[in-house]
């Protein structure tokens, strides 16, 4: 089995969400491991002078109405949330530090709070709601609320969003596999294809 | 016959070149006709806020290896010309100009442009190159060249441009059928089976 697919994505991205419903069986037509690890896009837009899509006025209800279309283009259910975007930086602290403890549980955790927020529309931008997703699955969810006050755990989320945004991801969903860098939903068919044919 | 598939493109986009190579065959997959139309990028960053591609600092490289990429992956010669993005505006107005003396030559003239810009490396935003190009097709020289430089030519250009910016577009290539929107060379595969299943 060659190098993992790595798959980077954040929390309020509806591109990222369509994706991660469909990452991993990617990876299984390829042979390839998926890791999943989320990011921030706000420290990116603002070093790259960048603004949230729907936030752009030309760009704001062609996105809002793609987002739904791609949705259904894929058949993933999707709702748009009241409260959008959103930072997510509660999910993303909870997520490294599940992932210390087991990381099939913090995929799972990803997944669970992707469907809370676009198919449920739960504000997961709240610790009260993310750290009820994480008991859900079985996480000691008292000492993930007190990490989520603690300095190292937020110091080490955001060494992991710099590592990431050093790998050169710029928007969500973001995937590197065997050197190479694809950014977009749209652009997993072309990956698919770049690791199947080495490249061209 | 359905109302025609609308194509919005920018001479100096790469993408916007690679899909004017592909927009003809899948008008004839889908049995639509496809009306091609410049207009100019150039307005929509100023009013939106946004940059080229090749500016924005995180893009910036990501982008230029992804032109060659994408096109290797359809199959389309490209080679990033020397003097990138311009302002192509001479393109443009002869575009308008011979459109309205020949449609198909208008074609054929945007396709000649595309290919001396992104294959043979010429500077398209200069009139002494644009000028031959048409002649070349057969179009008078000398008429299209005073053209150039009259001011109802001028706003005959402009008001196109607006037009095609009022319906929405804000990116090169983008697409109009049915009164659905499609933005990228990446989002043709979606349009193409928007059109046959009459939507989703």
């Amino acid at each position: 089995m060659g190098a993992p697919i790595e798959f980077y994505f954040d929390f309020s991205s509806p591109y990222g969400y369509v994706a991660s419903t469909l990452a991993d069986d990617l990876g299984k037509r390829v042979g390839r491991e998926v890791t999943w690890r989320p990011f921030l896009l706000g420290p990116v837009f603002k070093a790259n002078g960048m603004a949230p899509l729907v936030d752009v006025p030309m760009k704001g209800d062609y996105s809002k109405h793609d987002f739904v279309r791609t949705a259904r283009y894929y058949g993933v259910p999707f709702s748009l949330p009241a409260k959008f975007p959103i930072g997510a930086i509660a999910a993303l602290r909870s997520f490294y530090w599940i992932n210390d403890l087991d990381p099939a549980k913090a995929k799972a955790f990803a997944k669970a709070v992707y469907k809370a927020y676009f198919v449920d529309g739960q504000d997961i931008s709240a610790a009260d709601v993310v750290v009820p997703i994480a008991k859900s699955l079985g996480v000691d969810s008292d000492a993930l609320a007190a990490a989520l006050n603690d300095p190292a755990v937020k110091d080490r989320a955001k060494q992991e969003v710099e590592k990431i945004i050093g790998k050169g991801a710029f928007g969500s969903p973001f995937f590197i596999v065997d050197g190479e860098s694809f950014w977009g939903t749209d652009r997993m068919a072309m990956l698919e294809e770049w690791v199947k044919r080495g490249g061209w």
